[in-house]
């Protein structure tokens, strides 16, 4: 099949902007616009708690846009579709979420985004600022093999961390805390995705990658990264079968584990077919003694309109859990 | 552009029942599974409180089975894709939603839905219940003209009824009381949908209709009923200019009014675009002098994969502001 190459879209170049005022006017009791693209929280967080800021390309949304608001994100620093910000929007992006007890910048590891992560640290290190530390964040399990955790990408398991570090972050916690947890939420984190098709720049109006009907690849990052082959695409059930070993060998989870299960929608998948394929995780996972904690089915981390889906697994004690169910509200994550 | 005919599904026949098994384990601290096919609440509404049930075709996930639990729906009859469930599986909802102060039947106006519900409503009759009564539900300016607003369809606007109903009958309030509100959400929302490109039946993998890349179709119903004609698609602004005027118009919104705003996703558009959309929209309805008061983007009554959106208002009081803000607990309806 093809991609939809005609975007609902005004000038090209206008995208990003348009996209912002639109959101934070639709949004603006949770949300409101700074300067650079920033978007910030409607209520700042309380002075004296540690800031939690995000940069990251646009094309994903609601991620991370749809995650700033209280119990969530503080900050998001929003870059051109698929495009990383520069360090010196992130160094603003710093400035807009210090409340005074440091700030703790979130990193979803891929290259362009890590090395303007450091340089905007070099920059607050230059200004004597010592209450600034980051956290690369990564989950694919197909980007690197086992004991190369660290050259992983981040793809759509970050929804647990933002999550549990944002309840986290409400508290009276230190930095060196903060990033701590956010360590635990990532290290106990593991997706792996799937494509049945791509999508087409609202810029260019370029295919990001061809893959023919009928066809799925396993693997693939946030951006049509290469995955682990292509095949005929398989039924629900099948996929899952395939899918979720990866996944649960790699922590690995075992027996007696609880854990939160998120199937994210890469943009254009029926909720149809992703409740056909939870019905599917849910059966495999009782069959390992895992226990699901609490689940999420929809578009969290998007790549524009790819029909696709990962399934992403969060293992869970009891601080976690704690944080996961307290309350939250962004546009895009509501716990009641 | 083509639809994506392959689905990630298992056997075409099962296709309900597996979705309806997923839905309700991944969410089972909200909803659970009861037999024919009726999604309920996992805690049932307290003793003589109004049951609201509503049926429908299936398709339109996360319409409306992600709108059961508190302060929302009691109970979804679930029904084959894009097919009215029959009048014996209504009269099975009506049952599972007696809390013992009546219960009001909420149509989406179709055709099939309409007959079996007044079949339902017949049986019911028969057995000489006088706890029931029914509520026909419509919203789509572009399916009748004004004065004949009983003729027209429902569609993604309903969403404002849902909800508003939803808090409303976690009162006491009285059927009758309960029909009027509904009414009156409903005499105040107007909607209007377009679509850039089809589906495809999961059942069959037939397209639903065909529309050329690069065009598009205003005034398309929820199952790709004809709309008011092709055209070659416009910009994001330009599309707004088209279609805000005629929803408007309608009731009429007037300088002074306060609304609520919903763009509704019909399944594969980006959120990147619909906020570029929903920009002008919120230029446009400042310019008429029309005050939004909440507003809510994203997926909520879909057609499967269809790429389009639909924008409806719903004028609100006091009254309906404050039931709006009343806290929510559906799978994809979250008031926090």
């Amino acid at each position: 099949m093809s991609a939809r190459t005609h975007k609902l879209i005004n000038e090209p170049g206008n995208i990003v902007d348009e996209m912002l005022e639109g959101f934070c006017a639709a949004y603006s009791d949770i949300v409101q616009l700074g300067g650079d693209r920033l978007v910030l929280r409607a209520q700042p967080k309380a002075l004296g708690k540690v800031g939690l800021v995000m940069g990251g390309g646009s094309g994903h949304e609601p991620a991370m846009l749809g995650w700033v608001g209280r119990g969530l994100l503080d900050v998001n620093i929003v870059g051109e579709v698929f495009t990383a910000p520069g360090p010196e929007r992130i160094l603003a992006g710093i400035r807009a979420a210090d409340r005074g007890a440091g700030v703790l910048l979130c990193v979803s590891h891929h290259e362009g985004d890590r090395l303007n992560a450091e340089l905007a640290l070099e920059f607050c290190e230059a200004e004597g600022s010592d209450k600034v530390d980051m956290v690369i964040l990564y989950d694919d399990v197909s980007s690197a093999p086992k004991g190369r955790e660290s050259e992983r990408r981040g793809t759509a398991g970050l929804f647990f961390v933002w999550k549990l570090l944002g309840a986290f972050c409400e508290g009276d916690v230190t930095l060196e805390a903060a990033k701590a947890l956010a360590e635990k939420a990532r290290d106990n984190t593991r997706s792996l995705a799937m494509s049945l098709s791509s999508c087409a720049s609202p810029v260019t109006g370029e295919v990001m990658f061809k893959l023919a009907e009928g066809d799925m690849e396993i693997g693939m990052g946030l951006h049509g990264e290469v995955g682990m082959g292509r095949q005929k695409a398989l039924s629900a059930d099948e996929t899952v079968d395939l899918m979720l070993p990866p996944i649960i060998d790699d922590l690995p989870f075992q027996a007696g584990d609880e854990a939160l299960v998120l199937l994210n929608n890469s943009g254009s998948m029926t909720l149809m077919e992703l409740f056909i394929l939870y019905r599917r995780v849910a059966v495999k996972l009782r069959e390992a003694g895992i226990r699901v904690y609490k689940s999420w089915i929809g578009p969290y981390a998007t790549t524009l309109e790819t029909a696709g889906f990962a399934i992403s697994l969060c293992r869970v004690d009891d601080q976690l859990k704690a944080l996961w169910d307290a309350p939250a509200n962004g546009a895009y994550m509501k716990q009641v």
